[in-house]
């Protein structure tokens, strides 16, 4: 059942209302990793709720508790809950999403100011959060603020989940989703199926469609040794330094092509049989789409299907940075006293963190150790998900293959994704329902990166896309 | 000739008055190394003219030009001379110090505001700059206020020359040096010596002497691939990573124990005969000295001369940083595009950053080249300055040792010291004379650290010592 022209013409025709309600989103700083912003993140929280409440949708927060952050006990904000519509002949549906971003600041390379929504010539909203994860929240709001306004029914039952820390491990929000969904009568009672939009199509041309998503282990090595920063020439040459030490052990972690060095953790994967090729070989994809996307040549095989499988079947280690060292603008001469090296690794099946954190850890500590310096180490899991694969052979997946066919008159690629979704692990394996993930925004969207962008079509065809799939699932017989 | 007794009273009872005068010197944050704060080091140029003008010194402040630093082209702090006194039956004494200072933020781990004076009840004066150089500078100033006050004529001409670009490699004053001492009628015509308090003593107990310093060379690699950050979970495995890139090529300059990995650097230095290291085993000091000064047991060597020679006659390398990558606090999963890793050398004689450079700059694109990697690098040299080493058997040197000796009751120690001032090698070789340091703060002050402090009896004793040595030049017989 196609969703009705009425719906499909008021989006068009409330594109601006929409837009000036993302920008009223990205304009709320919040980032969940920065202690400093995280009042933020509970402002963002209050919005959330404001809009859905004034959508008619009854609504939730759920005290997450607290965590330890750099010494500091921080209270976590709150999950935004949402449920309109309790018919027992519809479907119900559970749609995810989470309303943290990444840090963002504009000296690291924005041309303009991150949390100021602007609307370039070429149609892109670039805001940081408006591609991860706001705008296709917002998405889900503009869908029933179009039939409350129209008057028209809702397909389905809706629930709704929101959550503010999916930027930093999602911390407390597993227990309270495996402890309600272990209620016969709890908030997420019914639920028929999961839908997250928090990823990405693979190009900018064919809109994807997606049952997989690695896992991620996030580590932090800290190495210490003198009681405050020395001055290099006092003190150079004297002292076992940390970021020798650092350094020296990073360097044991992958080589330049990609390859992990931590023994055990590559084995893991099998290698892709012929038919799991041909999956990659059928992919609207070519290397030309990737050094579009990071802007440059820099792709490490020169052959689009196994840089594919290097994103989606295959684990990866990112150095992301130093703790403690000396950032900034010119020279400063000094020996820091503390450093804090930060490293994750993407996860595939069957790799968990459960099985990989021993791996890293005790590596790192051998490597160390193998450098006699009087430091001291300490190695240690930040935060970690497991990675995830779905069943496609599902009425969730043949509605929103039918539902992008319907928008974006294309069929959609099927894919797996390289980005870290903890969560949908979590609903998958809590709620023993399918999961979906049905993205609205482009591979070149720069999530996590400067000038994060959400193109004005994909926010608005989007917004038809995700009422679009509700339609479709209403129409299934079951 | 001692100092007169009215003299060294005088300073004592006016101790508070000169600790108010280094705080107020303290409260600008005249930080060199960030453009941010360059107007600060300007504020802090007129507060040094002030100063002098007030005590009847002459001044003239030098307009040094401009720099590009980051793509900005950033106007150059000026340096600010002096004379008083012309008397040509007295000696003539250039004084050199600097009134720029590193850079410091409460959140690296200082106790208290780094730009606030904090005076302990230890009698600790914390600040950045209080030793480095700000204290020292201002212990001249006391000396001529003292005089002034007292109505005592100096037993010298004095000449000054304070510059605010000295933790930032003295951008632009090697050329004025050399140029003005190159005139018949120049500034610095007449000056029979100098001298500099820009040093420490080797611990806390004993005053040093010191007739040597380490010069410098910095470094910075610059390796640069995608248009702009990305998401490691799109990316990651996908892609040349700039940081795994960098970390390969760093891990390759300096050892855990210190060995320079360039080949040729350390070859360079013959090792110590007989008699050079019985200088070194007659310093007063030991390892525990360095693990006090550095708070913690991370010296490389258990042997003190072997430890004391590492820092005053050999090479040492040191890894300061990395900018572009993520350096706060929690948690990013991003790939940074472009990072830039900063590290320096320490040179000692026959080392010049003229033999030293071509093999850095070469050894370090070589071992990228190793890499394979699609990304990009540029190496180049910051900034540098040569080592120096001086003949103590000199009436500047035998005026310091007295003027020690009547001011400490104690022998001072004859030093090299391991930090680098390039200008005391310029101050050398462009007008031929001797050149002395003589230092105020002890080897525990933290220059270029967090909690950086001047004991206060080092800056009321070292005021002393100051115009005490100003009274044994002018006994000297020429």
């Amino acid at each position: 059942m196609p969703a009705p022209d009425k719906f499909l013409g008021y989006v068009d025709e409330n594109a601006d209302k929409f837009i000036q309600l993302l920008k009223e989103a990205v304009a709320i700083p919040s980032i969940s990793g920065d202690p400093a912003h995280r009042e933020d993140v509970f402002k963002m929280a209050t919005f959330m709720e404001k809009q859905l409440k004034a959508l008619g949708v009854t609504t939730k927060t759920v005290d997450l508790g607290t965590e330890e952050l750099e010494g500091h006990t921080l209270k976590l904000p709150p999950a935004v809950l949402g449920r309109i519509g309790d018919d027992p002949k519809k479907k119900t549906i559970l749609i995810y999403g989470h309303f943290d971003v990444q840090p963002a600041n504009q000296s690291d390379g924005w041309d303009t100011d991150p949390f100021t929504l602007t609307i370039q010539e070429n149609g892109q909203l670039v805001g940081r959060g408006s591609s991860d994860d706001k705008g296709p929240i917002l998405g889900w709001l503009n869908v029933i603020e179009a039939h409350k306004s129209l008057g028209l029914e809702l397909p389905v039952n809706l629930r709704f989940c929101f959550e503010g820390m999916e930027e930093s491990g999602s911390v407390g929000l597993d227990e309270f989703i495996s402890s309600e969904a272990a209620k016969s009568d709890g908030w997420f009672s019914g639920v028929d199926a999961v839908c997250i939009s928090d990823n990405y199509w693979l190009n900018t041309r064919t809109p994807v469609v997606t049952y997989g998503l690695r896992g991620l282990s996030y580590f932090m090595i800290t190495i210490s040794g003198p009681a405050r920063d020395l001055h290099s020439g006092v003190f150079g040459g004297m002292v076992h330094e940390p970021m020798t030490d650092l350094i020296a052990v990073m360097s044991k972690l992958v080589t330049p092509d990609g390859t992990i060095l931590i023994p055990g953790v590559k084995d893991m994967i099998a290698a892709a049989d012929e038919k799991e090729v041909a999956i990659y070989d059928a992919l609207d994809y070519s290397i030309a789409d990737v050094e579009q996307a990071v802007g440059g040549q820099v792709v490490i095989s020169s052959d689009k299907t196994r840089a594919l499988m290097s994103r989606m079947r295959e684990p990866s280690l990112s150095i992301h940075g130093i703790e403690g060292a000396f950032y900034g603008a010119g020279a400063k001469t000094v020996i820091p006293a503390k450093v804090i090296g930060k490293f994750s690794i993407r996860l595939v099946p069957p790799q968990t963190p459960q099985n990989i954190d021993p791996l890293v850890i005790s590596y790192v500590e051998a490597e160390f150790a193998k450098l006699n310096s009087k430091n001291k180490i300490h190695v240690e899991n930040q935060h970690s998900g497991k990675p995830w694969l779905e069943d496609i052979d599902h009425w969730n997946y043949a509605a929103a293959i039918k539902a992008t066919e319907a928008v974006y008159k294309k069929q959609p690629d099927l894919t797996r994704e390289g980005g870290s979704i903890p969560v949908t692990l979590t609903f998958a394996e809590s709620l023993g329902v399918n999961v979906l993930l049905l993205p609205m925004g482009r591979g070149d969207d720069g999530a996590h990166s400067t000038n994060e962008k959400l193109d004005r079509s994909n926010y608005i065809e989007g917004t038809k896309l995700l009422g679009t799939y509700l339609y479709e699932v209403g129409a299934i017989a079951t």
